[in-house]
């Protein structure tokens, strides 16, 4: 509680191009005024969470967090509950796709143990590199099954938070320029969906989408579950703790915790799908400074993502129908905002270049 | 002449993955199915193009195609004409957003002078490296004012789209894995706008937009110009080289050149924002197989650009609201096929990874 506490405590609103001065470099350029588009906004948004204007991206990390959910035993996924720790060993023998995707980016992916049902050993997995890494962080074997009472305890919730904000420091000895989030967890669009419709006070139907590939029938059954879930457990929505103890998962607590670590840190954090968008709805509300430290990465298909971006009143980079967490979405994403710091800090200026400036009419 | 109708000839329609092949493969790998949405489609459009499962992305290039415009002299851009001279001197310098960006995913920048109004020799540019080229292919000196008769003449329009052919075959020399389309040329918002009303039988009004940042007096006055260059010049719709020659651009006819030279050889088109289209309207009028070979990269923020995407039925990967050209865009939509074509290629399956597949209920 006290790392949480002295945390959330530190974390600073964010002032967008407080000086200007960012504004002035992008009117420098030879180009025309506003042309970069979003690519302008995007730097502006970095550069701000950071604080310089000289800042360069050189250490981009992906966490991708795992956790088991209890609630996978009503059926809620397509796929079953041991595909957790199989896509462990997948990301660390990095034939998954956010393995392919960091390298595309040249970002690092950290692979965490948040929860897994099955014990995890570092040694089990041999293919270990500067590329991907795993870090044991489990707050519990997988969560309980949230149809019959929390997913767990009010400590475990505040552990797996804190999980994300130790995982941050951490990787700033290593150098840390910008976090993406991803997520791997059987049956985790059900506690997300949860979180949804409690955080956001909105109707389970509407919240509720297909997951991994549910057919009809498997998508009314999901939202019984978790009206149930709701209805059991009574989490308090004034309380995001209280929430995410009673109806989420430790993957997604410890997103929450990314994203209040890193933004204790001035650290722009990407966020992937709907899982992180979760994640991320928890740490708003435990402190809404951490807003301005966001940068969604796209827009998922799964039904309530949108939702969740208009909480958070965040426009996506992305629109491509994406689907698949593990932090997919953020290494795309990272990529792009990679290209705007990277325009503010090598193209040419009107004067460098020789470029005659607009006509004044 | 010649050339252009070998070419045309020889385009074949894009059948999307005739054999299954590629929906096998994707579906072997471990992940939910469809939940890459439009990068697995990316994938197969690249695939279906090329004609071959097991393609690889290596040679990127893009082509900044840049010429001059006589209808400039009627105040129709922000920017005095010799600033097409100037950038091109930018990008040799490496000093230009197009620059950045071909860095950035790895891509190859060749700027080509399809007719700047002055005269450019190679040695002038001392800056000629494997990253960025210049190719002298110019047609004339800047096309004559469209609102006082023809933009050229059409054996000229000829030349030019056997420029943007010729091109594709040089670099196949060189390897070649996918088209990046881009433009330079001020004033050339005007042509591209004339192409759209005259191909799209639609009103100037609604084709035409504020350019590098025309106030709306000036607007109006574009909108003046265009309707008065197809008055006076009246180009049959119906032939697309008649289009060209008399409302056309040098860079436009040999983005179109591009087009149906790539088609031939069955290499993909990234197509860049609005100029770029432009082209791509000449081409697909030519010759309609070529709209299989093209995938568009982004929507513009200049208005007339969702009509045309509208007319070639495609649909954009990303919507970043810029406006610059260069071949920007291009180079960002070049990343995620790139990327698609990673996932496919080096993803485990689900044997390979040892991961259980969905229950089968």
């Amino acid at each position: 509680m006290k790392l949480l506490k002295h945390t959330t405590e530190h974390i600073q609103e964010v002032v967008t191009d407080p000086c200007g001065d960012i504004k002035t470099k992008f009117k420098r350029l030879a180009i025309p005024i506003g042309s970069l588009g979003r690519l302008e906004e995007l730097a502006t948004v970095y550069i701000s969470i950071r604080g310089s204007v000289n800042c360069t991206i050189k250490h981009k990390t992906i966490f991708t967090m795992a956790g088991d959910h209890g609630v996978a035993e009503e059926g809620v996924s397509a796929f079953p509950q041991q595909v957790t720790r199989q896509m462990v060993q997948n990301f660390m023998d990095a034939g998954a796709a956010i393995n392919v995707l960091a390298r595309h980016v040249g970002a690092k992916v950290v692979v965490v143990d948040c929860g897994v049902a099955t014990h995890l050993n570092k040694n089990q997995f041999s293919n270990q590199c500067q590329e991907q890494d795993l870090r044991i962080k489990k707050v519990g074997l997988g969560t309980k099954n949230i149809t019959i009472g929390p997913a767990m305890s009010r400590d475990e919730a505040i552990q797996a938070l804190e999980v994300g904000i130790e995982l941050v420091e951490e990787e700033l000895k290593n150098g840390l320029d910008i976090v993406g989030t991803g997520d791997m967890g059987i049956a985790n669009t059900t506690p997300s969906s949860a979180i949804l419709a409690v955080l956001g006070k909105l109707d389970v139907e509407t919240v509720t989408g297909r997951g991994t590939g549910l057919d009809e029938e498997a998508l009314q059954r999901k939202i019984r579950i978790i009206k149930k879930a709701i209805d059991i457990n009574q989490p308090d929505p004034h309380d995001p703790i209280d929430v995410l103890a009673k109806v989420g998962g430790y993957e997604i607590g410890g997103i929450a915790g990314l994203c209040l670590g890193a933004a204790r840190h001035r650290i722009p954090i990407v966020l992937d799908g709907f899982i992180s968008t979760a994640g991320a709805l928890i740490a708003h509300a435990i402190e809404p400074k951490v807003k301005g430290h966001l940068i969604a990465s796209h827009i998922s298909a799964e039904k309530g993502h949108k939702l969740m971006l208009k909480l958070l009143d965040k426009i996506p980079l992305l629109d491509l129908n994406l689907r698949l967490g593990e932090g997919t979405g953020a290494a795309l994403g990272i990529n792009l905002i990679e290209a705007s710091i990277k325009l503010l800090n090598e193209m040419a200026t009107f004067q460098e270049a020789g470029v005659s400036e607009p006509n004044r009419e």
